[in-house]
């Protein structure tokens, strides 16, 4: 009795497009070459300044998230160069595989995945390591559902090393606050289909001016990546490759609709529709993968546990028309996971705790239907 | 903390649209007079057949629904004929006032609001005015939320009269069965914005040999809504006037999605909304304006009680991204309605049902949070 192909979609991206997204994709083409396309690129870059809290114009990318991950990687570091990375997650190890095929020596950081780092750790690592030249982070680990506190594990970065500092904040940027210039981060980079509610193929780096010493100085062969190359065009207002058009208009309405809603607005939305999430399934007792320093406000991982079983979940809530992730490497058929950011107001919460007590009731798990409604609503009433 | 411009449609029509219905509406216009436009006009027409139950073709008309009303009344009605009107809320008194507009002696059978009519009061009625020439019937009343049995009314008109039976299926036609042959239904007829998920701006007219009988012999002066030019250029593949296409397209894409679900299961799921909406009100023991057996699965009406205002609770649902319908004419202020048909699954009935808890302890209404919500998932758990 549920809608073919009506899909509410609740992974940790990509992510449902607004209406006003998806219209604007849909505007005539324009040539990239035009004046149009100037303003547009010059507008956007602009405009994504506070999300990334630096004055930098940030660059963009035709590219997935990837795409800019590697580009961090190889404009800034050398074959056997040291570099240290934490890795909470699929994302964090993504960044020491890229640095293992460019020939770094990479240390890495093991966090158990769910946990985030513990700063005396990181601190120790830095100091029997005083050559480390990069330290890199990720910001919301999609693969656990942890926010890595940035803002904490920095300074004891700049502190105990003189190392640059690099953060993947693909699925957070947009979500949560990120302050680059405050917290001396060098590199950030994003992509376009998390909490910027656009489709994937847009991706996005600002980088500091100590970045840009170590940039200059680089002599790693590059082409497409190369972060120089994107920044004396930026500053004519185009790009050195073709730009991915449709989704820059798709962006600049996309900003349009979260600088209307206010960043501070759209940050405390996201943490609403975590602590909802994270009630509910408190309240049925399930095993949140994460705890609530830890937790990230854009997608919540639960452990599976005895006498239900996650991929049955999954599968049931395909049938009700909701579409949530599962695990990925070590943890597929072990957990499950919500994503809970871009186009999502509160009450779009309600649906996908409402198929899970379906799915484990019907997987015979003991509970009082409307358990977990019953918790997000309360969430929700006390900020109302 | 919820998004601007993102709602959720949960009034009686207009409904939300389908995103492969926008993309549809999207396709490059054509001419009207062309060949794939005919195509489409004959193909849609004959697609529409199965949701009125008939064999004739569903003439097309750009218009609202209230142009398919006159239209109805137009062709078959002409000046000091008498006529019935079963009126059970605001769209049986638009028959009546449009019936009067043309000088037919109206008599009405005025049921209270909220409730069927009586049988055994419908059969007297038609005994002591045997030269009725006509019955109006609203298949879903709008207004108020009930659906009247056209299937148990129709035989006790045919029985005692040779009227027309002539009903308004707009607000139904799509979520509920309607069956013209098999009730000896005449004329029925309904819009494009409600259950058919496209926008308004058409219109549709399902005429059976025994009133084509009556329209040859009518004499009234028609132009735009002269069924017969309708007629004889449906037969050719066209309308008589200009079609609107880009919602042709829309229709088009509306009925693939529908017969994709198939008709049967279309009905179960308007059922099932409507059993989730009605439990999860009573069990906050909320006054329904219909009972079990009149209630209409397209819409619900609530009763303003002691202790809340419904406006309010319109305007609370407002700041929460949710749209619901009020009261019209002497109900204004007096109730609340809620849409649920169309482009809507069972688990989309959650939201507007927390919102209007929400709403209700904001306004000091003794409940405990999370009741309505976990009687609605009670109901759609013994259906999953």
């Amino acid at each position: 009795m549920f809608i073919a192909n009506k899909i509410n979609l609740r992974i940790p991206g990509p992510t449902p497009i607004p209406p006003a997204v998806q219209a604007a994709m849909n505007k005539p083409m324009i040539g990239h070459r035009s004046k149009e396309a100037s303003t547009l690129i010059s507008e956007v870059s602009e405009r994504l300044k506070p999300f990334f809290g630096t004055n930098e114009s940030p660059l963009l990318f035709s590219g997935s998230g990837t795409s800019v991950l590697e580009a961090a990687v190889v404009n800034t570091v050398q074959p056997e160069e040291e570099v240290l990375v934490v890795v909470t997650g699929v994302f964090g190890d993504r960044f020491a595989k890229i640095l293992t095929e460019y020939g770094a020596t990479v240390r890495r950081y093991d966090v158990d995945w769910g946990k985030t780092p513990d700063p005396d750790a990181l601190k120790k690592i830095l100091q029997q390591h005083p050559n480390i030249k990069a330290v890199f982070f990720t910001q919301c680990e999609t693969s656990t559902g942890v926010l890595n506190p940035i803002d904490k594990l920095s300074p004891i970065v700049k502190e105990f090393s003189n190392a640059l500092i690099i953060v993947d904040a693909v699925s957070s940027l947009g979500a949560v606050p990120f302050e680059m210039n405050d917290w001396n981060v060098d590199i950030t980079v994003a992509g376009s289909q998390k909490a910027l509610m656009i489709p994937a193929g847009l991706a996005f780096a600002a980088v500091s001016q100590n970045a840009w010493n170590v940039i200059e100085q680089n002599k790693n062969p590059k082409f497409y990546l190369d972060f120089k190359r994107y920044r004396d065009n930026l500053l004519k207002g185009t790009t050195p490759f073709t730009p991915a058009v449709s989704l820059l208009f798709g962006l600049q309405a996309a900003l349009e609709l979260l600088e209307e809603e206010g960043l501070a607005q759209v940050f405390n939305r996201h943490e609403i529709m975590k602590q909802m999430t994270r009630s509910a399934l408190r309240a049925l007792s399930l095993p949140l993968m994460t705890n609530d320093t830890d937790a990230s406000p854009t997608v919540t991982s639960v452990y599976q546990a005895d006498g239900w079983d996650s991929e049955a979940v999954r599968s049931d809530l395909k049938k009700m028309g909701i579409v949530i992730a599962g695990g990925q490497q070590h943890l597929k058929g072990k957990i499950f996971r919500i994503g809970h950011m871009g186009y999502c107001d509160p009450l779009d919460i309600l649906p996908v705790l409402s198929a899970i007590e379906i799915s484990l009731k019907k997987q015979n798990v003991s509970l009082s239907l409307g358990t977990a409604l019953q918790a997000a609503e309360e969430v929700l009433s006390n900020h109302v």
